[in-house]
C-alpha cells in the first residue's frame, strides 16, 4: 500500500507527483522530496519556497526538515536564504550524525558549499506584497502577523518505508532569525515507519507548545487511528491551551499509517491534499466540528476557482 | 513543596542558588534563571556560556530555552553570540506571542536592540583549547566532535508552579549554525506544572530523533514516577534507536514531578544536582543499571578533586 498526504490545497500537485512515483516502486524519501519541491517550486503560494513572502526585513527566510521513518534520521534548516530548494538541503543534512539541523548564515554557507541551486528567491510579486503591508503596518497599526501556511507532508511507500518533510517561509513579516514549527522535531513533523507519521501547519509558536506531530504518532502507536488521534492530541490540546495560555493561535495536523489510513484535525478551515493505492488523489476541506470531532468534504468546484482566482489576484 | 535539578556537576553552585531563591517563595521561572546564569557565568565549563567552546571557524554560537510550566511560554534562541546570559534572553523571548525563537544574527539582534549585557563570551582558555584540537585535528585525522555538556534544570516553587531551562554552547568544533536538542521543545526540555518537567543533555541529533523530554513529562502524567518515566523513556528509545539507526550517541535525561520526586536515566557516566524542601542538595552520579534501571550513588570526594583539577588543568 502506498500512499500520500499533504497540508493546504496548494500541495495537491506534488500529491499527484509523489502517488505518480510511488507507484512506481520508488522509496517514501524520494516522493516526499519530489512532493514538497512542487511546492517549493510554484511561485503563486506566498507562504513556501519561491514566491514566498519575506521577513519584516524584505528578507525570504525559509525553513525545511526532512525525516526517514525507517532509521530516524532527521535534516533541518531555519533561517537558510538564496536556495531554491530547501527540502533538499534538510534532506542532505538528514545524511550527517553530526550538524544535521542547521541555521541562519551557517545552514546557507551548508547550501553553498554543497553545490545546491542558487536562486533568488523573492518574487517580484512577493516584494510588492512586502511593501504594501510595510505601508498599511505604518498608517493602520495593524498587527503584521499572519500567513503561516507550512507544507508538511507524510509518504509510504510499497517497501512500508515512510517519510515526512515540511517547507516554510514561515510568518510573513516574521523578526529576522523567526523559526516556527515546521524545522522542529515533535512539533512540525514525526515519522516512525512501523507506526505512522504525522505533520503540522499553523502558529508554530503554539505548535511548539505541544509537540503534536510526535503526540499524534504516538497515540497512533497504542492503537488509535489516524483520525482518532489528530482528533484527540488536536482538540484536547487546544482546550488545555487556552485555559493555561489564555489562547490557542490556528493549527491543522495530518496524519498517515503504515497502513495508508489517514487522518486530519483542525482548529480553522484547512484544506489538504491526499491519496493512496485505493483513493485517487483528492482535495479535502477540513473544519473542526463538534465534540472534539473534525468534518470533512470534498473541495468544491467554487471553492478552487475562488482560490485560483485569489492567489492571482493583481497586488494594487 | 520546592525543588531544584539540573544536568552536571557543574550545575551545583546553581542548584544550590535557586533553592535559596525557592526557599524565600520566589517563583520557579527566575529560579531557574538564576540557576542557569549561575552555569553561563563560570569560566571553566566548557560547553555552557562564557568560556564554552566555539566552533570550527572559532565562533562561540550558544542556544538556549526558557519554559513556564504554567502557561506553556516558550523562549529559544539558537546560534547567537556575544551575549552574557543567552538564558535571560530566551526567557525574555517567552513572552512574545510571535516571534518567541530566534536564530543565528537574527537572535543576536534582538539581545542588542533589548540591551541585554553583551559580552566577549570566548576565553583564552577556550580559544587555546580550539586552536589546539585544531592542530590535532589536522594532524591526526580525529573525529572533531565530543563535549555536548548542555546544562537542562525543572524547578518547583512553594507555590507549585514549575520551570524548565537550557543552555549550551553545542558540540565543540561544530559548523557554523549547528543546533542540538537544547533549544527544541520536547527534545531539550518540557515543562507542565501539573505533571512535572524533565531536560536533556547529550547528543542533540540523537535526542531531537526521540523527543524524550516530552515524553518522560506525557509518562509522568501517565502515573509514572520520574524515576520510572525516565527509565522507561531512555532505554527503550536507546534500544530502538540501536535498532533503526544503528547506534545511539550518548545521552541523560533529568525529571522532577510537581510533588518533588526526582529521577534521572542516561546511557553514559552521568552527574548531575538536585534539592528539595526535604532534601538538602547533593550531585549524585549515574550509571545505566541492569534491566532498564539507572545506578544512583552519592559523588566521592575524590571525584570531585579529580573534577576540579581535570577543568582547570593548564593548556599545553
Amino acid at each position: 500500500m502506498q500512499g500520500a498526504i499533504a497540508t493546504w490545497r496548494m500541495a495537491h500537485d506534488g500529491v499527484v507527483e509523489a502517488l505518480r512515483l510511488l507507484e512506481k516502486n520508488e522509496r517514501a524519501g524520494d516522493a516526499v522530496e519530489a512532493l514538497i519541491k512542487t511546492v517549493e517550486d510554484y511561485p503563486y503560494y506566498k507562504s513556501v519556497g519561491y514566491g514566498g513572502l519575506p521577513n519584516a526585513q524584505g528578507i525570504l527566510e525559509m525553513d525545511a526538515a526532512f525525516m526517514d521513518g525507517d532509521s530516524f534520521k532527521i535534516g533541518a534548516v531555519a533561517g537558510i536564504t538564496d536556495v531554491k530548494n530547501p527540502i533538499s538541503v534538510a534532506r542532505s543534512l538528514s545524511e550527517e550524525k553530526f550538524n544535521s539541523f542547521l541555521v541562519g548564515t551557517g545552514a546557507t554557507q551548508y547550501s553553498m558549499l554543497h553545490d545546491f541551486e542558487r536562486k533568488n528567491m523573492l518574487t517580484p510579486r512577493a516584494h510588492k506584497i512586502w511593501e504594501k503591508r510595510l505601508k498599511e503596518i505604518q498608517e493602520k497599526q495593524l498587527d503584521p502577523y499572519d500567513g503561516h501556511d507550512t507544507v508538511g507532508a507524510i509518504t509510504l511507500d510499497t517497501y512500508g518505508s515512510m517519510a515526512a518533510g515540511t517547507s516554510s517561509s514561515g510568518l510573513f513579516m516574521k523578526k529576522p532569525g523567526r523559526v516556527g514549527d515546521s524545522p522542529l522535531s515533535g512539533s512540525g513533523f514525526y515519522v516512525d515507519s512501523t507506526i505512522g507519521g504525522a505533520a503540522a501547519t499553523g502558529l508554530g509558536e503554539d505548535l511548539m507548545k505541544g509537540c503534536l506531530s510526535y503526540e499524534i504518532v504516538r497515540l497512533m502507536g497504542s492503537g488509535a487511528s489516524p483520525q482518532e488521534a489528530c482528533d484527540q492530541a488536536v482538540y484536547s490540546f487546544e482546550t488545555k491551551l487556552k485555559e493555561r495560555y489564555g489562547k490557542a493561535g490556528a493549527f491543522s495536523l495530518i496524519a498517515m499509517n503504515k497502513a495508508g489510513e489517514w487522518g486530519v484535525a483542525t482548529n480553522v478551515e484547512f484544506t489538504f491534499s491526499v491519496g493512496t493505492q485505493t483513493q485517487a488523489p483528492q482535495i479535502f476541506l477540513a473544519n473542526p466540528g463538534k465534540n472534539k470531532t473534525t468534518l470533512i468534504e470534498p473541495i468544491t468546484q467554487e471553492w478552487l476557482e475562488a482560490y485560483e482566482k485569489r492567489i492571482k489576484a493583481p497586488i494594487d
